[in-house]
């Protein structure tokens, strides 16, 4: 089954605001085996919008309205979809009572624009709307000879969100065939996709009933795998399988097979050995520390650091020596590892890192051009540095170091 | 004139991607006078692409296709314009050799798959791609008795960019009436959305030739201003007197009228005053530093900083005394500017900031609940500490809580 996304907005038509709540549709929709073929935007015009329906329902067996539900005179998708279907807009009592309610909880009186959010389109049911104003709309029509589903929704993703979820989701598992979904996210950190697809490819190509989309990201490779069956334990069965046998392959490659961010495997690693961390940064000026405490009960095993910038705060915060600095420079091997060891035994941590580089744009020279970053890792007992020459832009090659620290970490961990 | 962007590619329609050219391409086309009046997303099948520009060339004077100019098998743009315009698709001699070339230059041969990009569609001009090896192409038409533009242009960003920017810009101001577009962007942190409308609605208001868009974004307004013209000075001065009166009304809440980053400011002041920071973080955990150290060249005022997560390196590394943790406890005002005190003179900078708080989920309690958040300045002389309650998720209370500081330090350097 095709459906249509159209998102309402002509604030979605400027360089400044994006729609995003289709990805969420689309992932919810493709939940019940409904596939999306078309997504269009159209701006807060009557004629417009009427228009991209009439289109969307010559194309699709199910449309989806994002947008234009609210009070204000810009807000036209109810009368488009009049319009478009010929059909009326009728002041539903029970929805005008609700909004009434509504704002009489919330002590205030209601303008008189707000009644406009009653009205309902002739046939429609009313999908309720608990965190604001706009009710949904499900409309089951025929259409050019065909049933279709016309489906209206709240622009605001706090209030399309469940409403996508405890009223549309089961009004379609209810109107289409049975469906189960599997899925599964590997992800693999610091391989190019051409690599992993290569050794990957002959594998999944055998297992044609499970879909296997391969997302490249900066120093990370994702492979979802997504199967549709009548039964629920059949599609998990050949999508662990699929799962199994990419393992095998990738070996200690993959890092995480249930969806987990990097930074969550090597905190869960630290947590289970009992081991804690703490991290030096200079190119990354904290990103690593910051890529780690995004996770919430983090403090569990990390520490802290220091963002060593200056070569002054390199001595004075992870004691560095200053005639190492001299000698070998701020971006080098030595720094690297004197870093991870001090700040190591500063915290009191189990295990150390030490990252020091050059992010660019400018600051490369010809033995060490900008990309050059070296990684510490030291534990007490034994310690690596690794060089790397990341391309790209400050931003890429700031992310793809503290990508390629924590890789080392979990290695270590594992 | 209105202008439909057709973006093209199944990927697009999952839940994994998401078309950001056309944001690009939007800018681009509004500073030529050109308004997007609607965006359609297509999978790769030759029936939907045909399908979407015929809708597209019925209602748009301009159409732009993205994507679908590859050599594979998936890449049917070409063909579906030339099924929905009835016209033939033609091999061309002069972009096969270029393609020749292209290969011969990097020591490869050509797959045979790369000669179907050199099939042009009858009529249509080649648009250069130095960037790659899909060119794009320009067709001047007559559809339903009006002339229409149908721009085929390649999907990945970088080929796309120059294109648009070096061909397809050049062309449409000669095809379109001259005109002159000035804009501005004035920025303002930590004030509310309806805060600053309220006050400066009446001030825009009365500028209907420029074109006021507010965006809020978490701990931040933007005002853009634009306004076209036949003459650019006289755009230009229009924009630049509504930004005055602006400027005049919300006085030193304004950070920045070019569209410089709060951090980039920050640093122009620490520089300008040949004074230099150090931070100390817990809750933002490096997010502070990772700001700062985004701007290329911080490191001239910026010296780095601590990230203290664990007691015991708020006292190792920023001379917090333990005691004092003890009897306020971590997040508390005392400690703020312990750490702002203990990370300055650690650094030996001009300024020291200290963050501690509450970023949740978990941790809250009853006095301090999550999203409590104590930041202090110091320089040696005075200092400033402020208890703030942000409202929201971890990552937004991280995030307002380092634009806060970035705020405070921006006041105390103006």
């Amino acid at each position: 089954m095709l459906a249509e996304i159209i998102a309402v907005g002509s604030e979605l038509l400027t360089p400044f605001r994006q729609d995003t709540n289709s990805l969420f549709l689309t992932e919810s929709l493709n939940g019940v085996g409904v596939t999306v073929a078309f997504k269009t935007i159209v701006g807060d015009r009557e004629a417009h919008i009427a228009q991209a329906i009439t289109v969307a329902l010559g194309r699709c067996d199910l449309v989806f309205l994002m947008g234009g539900l609210g009070p204000t005179a810009d807000d036209l998708t109810r009368e488009a979809v009049a319009a478009a279907l010929g059909i009326r807009l009728k002041r539903d009592g029970d929805v005008l009572a609700a909004l009434y309610k509504r704002f009489a909880e919330r002590r205030a009186s209601m303008p008189s624009n707000n009644t406009r959010q009653a009205e309902i389109l002739e046939g429609a049911e009313v999908l309720p709307n608990p965190h604001g104003t706009a009710p949904g709309q499900w409309l089951d029509i025929v259409f050019g000879g065909h049933r279709k589903l016309l489906v209206l929704l709240p622009g605001p993703p706090r209030e399309l969100k469940p409403m996508m979820t405890e009223e549309c989701l089961p009004r379609l598992r209810e109107a289409l065939p049975p469906r189960a979904i599997a899925r599964r996210v590997l992800k693999i950190a610091m391989l190019g996709e051409s690599d992993v697809d290569a050794r990957i490819a002959p594998i999944y190509g055998r297992f044609s009933d499970v879909e296997t989309t391969i997302l490249a990201k900066p120093g990370e490779i994702e492979v979802h795998l997504l199967c549709s069956k009548a039964i629920l334990e059949v599609a998990q069965g050949r999508v662990n399988e699929l799962a199994s046998r990419i393992e095998e392959e990738m070996e200690d490659a993959i890092y995480s097979s249930q969806g987990e961010a990097l930074e969550e495997i090597v905190l869960y690693y630290l947590q289970m050995r009992g081991a804690t961390l703490a991290v030096a940064e200079s190119c990354t000026g904290g990103l690593l520390s910051e890529r780690l405490t995004r996770v919430s009960g983090s403090s569990r095993a990390f520490q802290g650091g220091a963002v060593v910038y200056s070569n002054e705060l390199k001595t004075q915060l992870a004691d560095v020596p200053e005639e190492l600095i001299e000698e070998h420079g701020a971006v080098s091997r030595d720094v690297a590892e004197a870093l991870a060891h001090g700040v190591r035994r500063r915290a009191s941590a189990t295990i150390g890192v030490g990252i020091t580089g050059i992010a660019g744009p400018s600051g490369g020279t010809e033995e060490k051009p900008v990309g050059t970053v070296y990684i510490g890792i030291a534990d007490g007992k034994e310690q690596t540095v690794v060089e790397r020459r990341f391309r790209g832009d400050r931003e890429r090659i700031r992310y793809l170091a503290t990508q390629q620290a924590l890789d080392m970490l979990r290695r270590k961990l594992m």
